[in-house]
């Protein structure tokens, strides 16, 4: 049968749409700061700009990956590069996010977003953050298969050839990580805080413990990357508070892989410690451990690490010295000689970006 | 002195930013629908949508009428037109919330609103809502203060009218409603505390009611324990704060049964009446009562039911006087007695545990 | 077949995990306090303490339930012992809620919950409340069916006695309360529907009452429009559910006026009535009553009315009739005509729309 013309510009319009805008079109989302998204000051978590980065990204991916023919899906966080926080937002501003698909491989799919602060008052506006997220896409009828990535296509060969190296870079750091995360031993206990010394590791070392409620999960039943990622700048934002005793944002927070799954009905116990301070910055290292209740033959395993760094501000928001952290024992200085030379690497980094854009 | 061209344009460009995009450019929001959006069946809540809409709305009219010199000001709704939803919305699918300033007064905003959902997983989407909203300007500085609203561009006379006219149909509908609100008599809400004698066990009693949610529910689908306290000790507090008009704090709970389940989807409410005051010290009763809405042939039944103290501070957290409970009939001089041998009691095991402890 | 020395140790260390950590190793949460958990003066809500005592009691309790094979179960509280608030806490500090096993019965377990409260900024530590819960362990097969718990090991038998001391005094008095609930009369709460004939307007009117937050307000400290709103369709959905006992969605909101503002600290009523019924649709009138705690001269005012229409839909989102309001007296009569001809009015508008866009 022969479509009218109306009919046959609509399917069309509708094949267009599926292409550029069902699939690659940036998603864009804004919400206003409340004040449960800000510690006393009126500074916006850095955990809540990741989970509403999260969210962006698991929009586009998943719709994305939805844009072919077979197994439907729900894309899962699976990496976050490292992301720089460059501003504080606050109370009453709204934070605009925007997504957009920048690589695709066999099996995954390269999320950029920008984060933007307006201030609705004012009009001041300011880009505070930018981040690359990995997202795999996994079927919704079998949740341990992972699906084909509908291809992208790319203005430039240049530009799919950088994707690429950005795929391999990650892809070859996921897996250096996954070993790195099984030698880890479980050793943040809660100490009485009382009977150790001010500006040690232990001092400062804390733990939340959460339990999944249902808007925590995807629709496969698994946690949210970005719920994950918040619960994480808030413990180590109460290591950092505990350590220097100020007020304090998320400066950074280094790539974090997602190796394990969560599951709906478990109970996560997020814990953070001390690992570095220069002159002015703190490096928190923080465990993700998921323990589900009810099967409880499964025990608890490592779900996620990563490092966060957090500063110290003043009342004009200007960053104030950070007390040394001291070590005790040899296990400590190694972190700490690990953490620098992370440190120092990031450090080079910048100027090297920024002697680039001069 | 004269700007260099880099810097004019950019000063142009600003101003056609403040005009264009800063004033009117419309503004997009969007945001997975989660379990607690939505009713047992997987509806999400006309509520939600309207939420969205609004803060979409409140976003939009804020910018805009931030954009020129003056007081700062934050857009309050003042008026919504009708609504209709088209179809409905079901957790897991993302909606997207469209807001453009279509009309302005010398006093108010009109917002349009569209709201779309997007099945991400099978790539449907549908227009389910369109919203007209007003907004008035407050100043920041002095909240009764309506200030002037920069008037915007019309992309012809036609429409410029056209907004002239809903603007005149809206105002004068509002100004009809006004008068019908007066005489509306209250049959449905509680009785008026302005009858009341100040003291009295009617002037303070006060309730709460919440709809159960799915985040209020253990994996068992029963409400949490401490969803419910946390809901007795509010209505407790408001109780107390009812009687003595101070900053109040608990001060102890007595022992809680909890003898019947509540489940997800039932009506609970938490009422509270004073039953005993000492110098210092108020006791409330609090009763928790649920209803399921579906099974209602089951009735309400009395879940729980406690008894919660309270003390009144002063701003250096120090103990306030409390002003004493006016005992109507023998019924209210009862349980005033039991509440006093409760309180004597609760004294002198308190004695006799600093002496033991000596 | 014999295991080798490292899996032999490992198989030991897994199993006095499960006996020592798993099963009782003290557990222990920690969380900031935010603007939502506290009143206006910052002193935290005793409800926020209780529930997330709740909380790690259930996670506890839970966890322990479940190391030995058999039925998998959720602990459910039964009983929480009188407990007192020693200090207020404040936003901004830390809670630090620990739980440890203490009791176990055939078919009960005791928790007992340390709270301390720590400013990470001053360094300051108090223990704010001790309390001891009860919880019973429901199946996840058969909520109705108490499944046995795993006995745990006492230091010594005094230990042991003592425990069995307290669960046989919170029997006794379990069941002595269970007698004296029967007693009490419900004189607080509202009507009770079951004394209702079905249908009519008294059997589905509802309320919800609500303490207005942090979170719910703007900048100005005013509620959100949209706040009110969501509220405002949960009430309804609430009338419609009771009247037709399926599954409802809202169809339409009739326009909404904002006339008085309502205020950080408001208690309000949100209350609604039916007034109409079509075949196919219900017509709800909601009514927003603001009542502010401490300026309790100034009385409860009226601060919105709304319509709003429903329609019920069957398994397949199809709509479905409707039970026919059954109305009594003249005043419902009056308002039913009225709804007839907003609904007539509505429908005949729909009409010329779709006429204009063919």
């Amino acid at each position: 049968m022969l479509l009218s013309n109306g009919a046959m510009r609509h399917k069309q319009l509708q094949h267009l749409w599926k292409l550029n805008w069902g699939a690659r079109k940036p998603n864009s989302t804004s919400r206003i700061m409340r004040p449960d998204d800000a510690n006393i000051v009126g500074n916006v978590h850095g955990g809540t700009i990741l989970k509403m980065i999260e969210e962006a990204g698991c929009i586009i991916g998943t719709r994305h990956c939805n844009t072919q023919n077979g197994d439907h899906c729900v894309a899962a966080l699976a990496r976050v590069e490292r992301t720089d926080f460059l501003y504080p937002m606050f109370i009453g501003e709204v934070a605009h996010v925007s997504a957009e698909i920048t690589y695709t491989s066999k099996h995954s799919v390269e999320v950029q977003i920008n984060v933007l602060s307006e201030n609705i008052v004012t009009g001041a506006k300011k880009v505070t953050n930018k981040a690359t997220l990995w997202y795999v896409p996994l079927s919704l009828k079998n949740v341990d298969k992972i699906i084909e990535v509908p291809p992208i296509e790319y203005s430039s060969s240049e530009q799919e050839e950088a994707g690429k190296k950005r795929y391999e870079a990650q892809k070859f750091e996921r897996l250096e990580t996954k070993e790195r995360n099984g030698e880890i031993l479980m050793s943040v206990s809660l100490p009485d805080r009382q009977t150790k010394e001010p500006y040690t590791v232990e001092y400062s070392q804390s733990s939340l413990i959460h339990l999944v409620g249902p808007s925590d999960c995807t629709l496969l039943g698994f946690v949210h990357g970005g719920v994950t990622m918040k619960l994480m700048d808030e413990v180590a934002g109460i290591v950092a508070v505990r350590h220097c005793k100020t007020n304090i944002v998320t400066a950074s927070v280094d790539a974090i892989n997602f190796h394990r799954k969560i599951k709906k009905g478990c109970v996560i116990t997020v814990s953070g410690r001390m690992t570095f301070t220069s002159n002015k910055s703190m490096e928190i290292e923080v465990f993700v451990d998921a323990d589900s209740l009810v099967e409880a033959e499964k025990g608890k395993y490592r779900a996620v690490t990563a490092f966060f760094t957090y500063i110290s501000l003043d009342k004009d928001n200007k960053p104030l010295p950070v007390p040394q952290l001291k070590l005790d024992g040899e296990e400590e200085q190694n972190r700490f000689e690990e953490g620098k030379a992370r440190y120092l690497q990031n450090k080079a980094k910048r100027l090297a970006d920024k002697e680039r854009h001069q």
